[in-house]
């Protein structure tokens, strides 16, 4: 087995090395063992297709939402070997303390680079079990060193912006603010999840790098120990006040919550007469729904109907509603660790499977990962996904392998879910899901902003939750291509 | 309420930007309004003591493992605010439209330097709920900025650690390999966890990246997509093995395991006749404990008695138990998300609370955070935490406040369990866990490398698994500290 080389744990900074330009090693050693092989074996160029999905939507919900694609595109433009990433790959040995490795190889990873083609579904869309989020086609070593990276780009920040959704959903108009970065798994695991989040419907983030680095909109005004760094709390909220007249959201909780609220209306009654407006109170322990009335009361009958009640504390989508149900008088919502972390279930359990490849002909043989459990079939071919609608209601997804090249106006495709063939009626529109992201190397797509990709994920998810009837929404197979996995099925590998 | 600027989208690469040298706003906004706030009312400089520490062991489990100090230490060292920084919080805005911040302030930003101190329970000490893991002495200002990056930078990875020592303790003396990294929360989200799952008592990761950046050993073979590249299983096998002879584990659950086993075989003895020897092979669906039972048989009745079987499939601590309890022959536990994400409570619950501040006469005046709840009471004073022993039979710890200066060789003490007043025994040695980090802005503190870190894990997990009789674990407070929170618990503020 192979061993790291002895480092010099003085010298190494890895919190400041990492997000360097190179991140190429992001990925398993079995990917490099792999395309070491190819290489080895006079394989590395074999044409390959590769698709990217999920088999089991996250939270029983009714759909995912398709997100990670900048974060892709920005890995696959800056990918490459720097000298430092092959001299620490030089350094890996096997069983017999042999090098890994041959130099030639590594030589070649450092010339290398990509020419493959990247289609992807854009961020925001609404997606379903097995279809293809990403199609990679390319070299078979070229779509191995990506597999790792990509799923790691893609499954944690579709289940953030999925999760987000739900909350959302719950708390209806009200916005939703995310709390979630003291708690979330790593620096990019909040930044990450600040950016999805605002993708699913949050309207804001605490978290002042994902403003800077993704232009999530920032909130924040107080803590507990704003309140306890002074004696008194009254104090603290006229100090507060009169250092961000223009940012005034009071923590009442540290001591007594109603008696906070009388202490904020009093800060609030001073700084109305300076010539601003509190935007609320926040409310942060005890029973919410209770407090949220009374504190509701008090802020209306001291003039101040307009005044927000912010509540946060350990909430989800289940809260939200338990909360509502309870008629809390809440108006924004703050959420951290269960959306930061999709703490209900933390991972997406996306995979990356080996479609089709060509052979020395340039012939292409297609493949299916066989299971004993169907759902994990893998599909074969170089697929598309075509989304049909008509008069603006979806009316199933459907995915077809290109080469078959189906007529789109009289498709005959079978439900996952079921065993008779379907025809989608006369008129029914198809739009291809999957658009081209990189071509022969080039980044072809032009990255929407970020409210942009917000925009778009809202009028999907109301496409979806107004239109839609069949539960679950059908997702299935184009006859040739439904046939032509039967067939592989049955083949001895 | 505050907007951001709208930024141009296809100018921003924030994969390639994030992780460069400045991450002073890796934190909530509330940190920064506050510190604002605390700049405009002439506090900024008033000095006050922060502890970080968790109230509640992940998993049920009996210990926590402290881990993400190297993190903090290069996070500590690089502190700095940015040209770049300042120029996004200017453009931050009120509810008023106007500027959250003012020049002035965004100067003293970009001129801060650390100058507080800073101490920390060493990475691999098994620690328990209320027990600093660091405590922030210095202005108001610096330990408030510093509260969200120590939480995000400490949590996540003390919370992987400590599941990777309950996964390992599972497994025994057979080495557990992490495979997390293509459903971790984020790129560092899997290079931390790989970091602390090594840490916890892993063997290696599959993550290249940790490799190189933390140096954690790392292991990979070949996945499915090898053997389906090829028309023939054997021949894949065949053909790794030609490649890469020294680090063949054959992946044999493609198509018909035992099948694979088989091929596996005769893909062994032609690596046996070039004069290599096959490490084994790897089980990755089905019925593993038959599967692995009838594997180890044939690899044995074929002269492979050395062969290890590797098993991998969604495993974790019960998984593991219930296969070794089925008298599974594995003898290499593959574990990914499970484990890389701690999917059965993917978040450590952190705080950071104010504990002292100093009045204008230089005085300490002590905070608890008052709760309902008696266990989310915070501990005031300036703490140190010590772990007493005799004839290295670990006693308890005790919680001192450091100005109290108690006499550790007759110490009073009550268990946060208990309600009677306890003297530990003549002759037991109390050792202080906090040990100085920051001394006025400047590192004091020899990173150990990340074998001693493990080997110190593990030296500290045996010592309490072997000699711990109590549980849980006595955790107390030295009887002058347990007045003094009494007495703040009564003060009415």
């Amino acid at each position: 087995m192979q061993n790291n080389m002895p480092l010099n744990s003085q010298s190494r900074a890895p919190l400041r090395q990492l997000y360097r330009s190179s991140l190429s090693l992001l990925t398993d050693l079995y990917q490099l063992t792999m395309a070491y092989s190819y290489w080895k074996s006079g394989l590395a160029d074999q044409q390959a297709v590769f698709h990217l999905f999920f088999r089991k939507i996250p939270f029983a919900n009714d759909f995912a939402i398709a997100t990670g694609l900048e974060a892709v595109v920005d890995y696959l433009a800056g990918f490459h070997f720097s000298e430092e990433d092959v001299a620490y790959l030089a350094t890996l040995t096997g069983n017999d303390g042999q090098t890994l490795f041959e130099p030639g190889f590594l030589d070649y990873l450092q010339q290398l680079k990509l020419d493959c083609d990247v289609l992807a579904v854009p961020e925001g869309t609404v997606v379903f079990p097995h279809e293809p989020l990403l199609r990679v086609q390319g070299s078979l070593l070229q779509c191995q060193l990506l597999e790792t990276p990509l799923l790691n780009l893609i499954n944690f920040p579709t289940l953030i912006a999925t999760k987000s959704a739900r909350i959302c959903a719950a708390a209806g108009d009200e916005p939703v603010l995310e709390f979630g970065l003291r708690r979330a798994q790593g620096i990019d695991g909040g930044a990450t999840a600040s950016r999805a989040a605002y993708i699913g419907g949050c309207a804001a983030t605490s978290n002042v790098l994902a403003g800077q680095l993704h232009g999530v909109p920032v909130r924040g005004t107080h803590a507990h120990s704003w309140v306890m760094s002074f004696d008194d709390e009254l104090e603290s909220f006229i100090r507060y006040a009169e250092a961000m007249p223009n940012n005034c959201i009071f923590l009442v909780d540290t001591y007594d919550t109603l008696e906070g609220v009388k202490k904020a209306i009093i800060a609030g009654q001073q700084l109305r007469e300076s010539g601003h407006e509190m935007i609320g109170i926040r409310l942060d322990s005890g029973d919410m729904a209770d407090l949220s009335i009374s504190a509701r009361k008090l802020l209306d009958d001291a003039g101040f109907p307009q005044a927000k009640i912010v509540a946060s504390s350990d909430l989800d989508e289940y809260k939200i509603k338990a909360l509502k149900a309870q008629g809390a008088q809440i108006q924004i919502w703050g959420v951290g660790t269960r959306l930061a972390t999709a703490y209900e279930q933390p991972a997406l359990g996306g995979v990356y499977k080996l479609a089709a490849i060509q052979d020395e002909n340039k012939q292409w043989k297609f493949r299916v990962k066989r299971s004993n459990d169907s759902i994990k079939v893998s599909n074969p071919g170089i697929l598309q996904v075509y989304r049909f609608q008509q008069d603006n209601i979806w009316l199933g997804d459907v995915l077809v392998n290109e080469l078959d090249k189906p007529q789109l106006s009289h498709i005959q495709w079978q439900n996952f879910g079921e065993q008779n063939l379907q025809i989608m009626p006369v008129g029914a529109q198809g739009q291809a899901l999957l658009q081209p992201v990189m071509h022969t190397g080039k980044i072809v797509y032009q990255k929407p902003t970020l409210p942009e990709i917000q925009a778009y994920a809202k009028q999907q998810r109301l496409a979806f939750q107004q239109q839609q009837t069949k539960k679950p929404y059908p997702v299935g197979l184009e006859t040739n291509l439904l046939k032509l996995k039967q067939k592989l099925m049955q083949t001895n590998n």
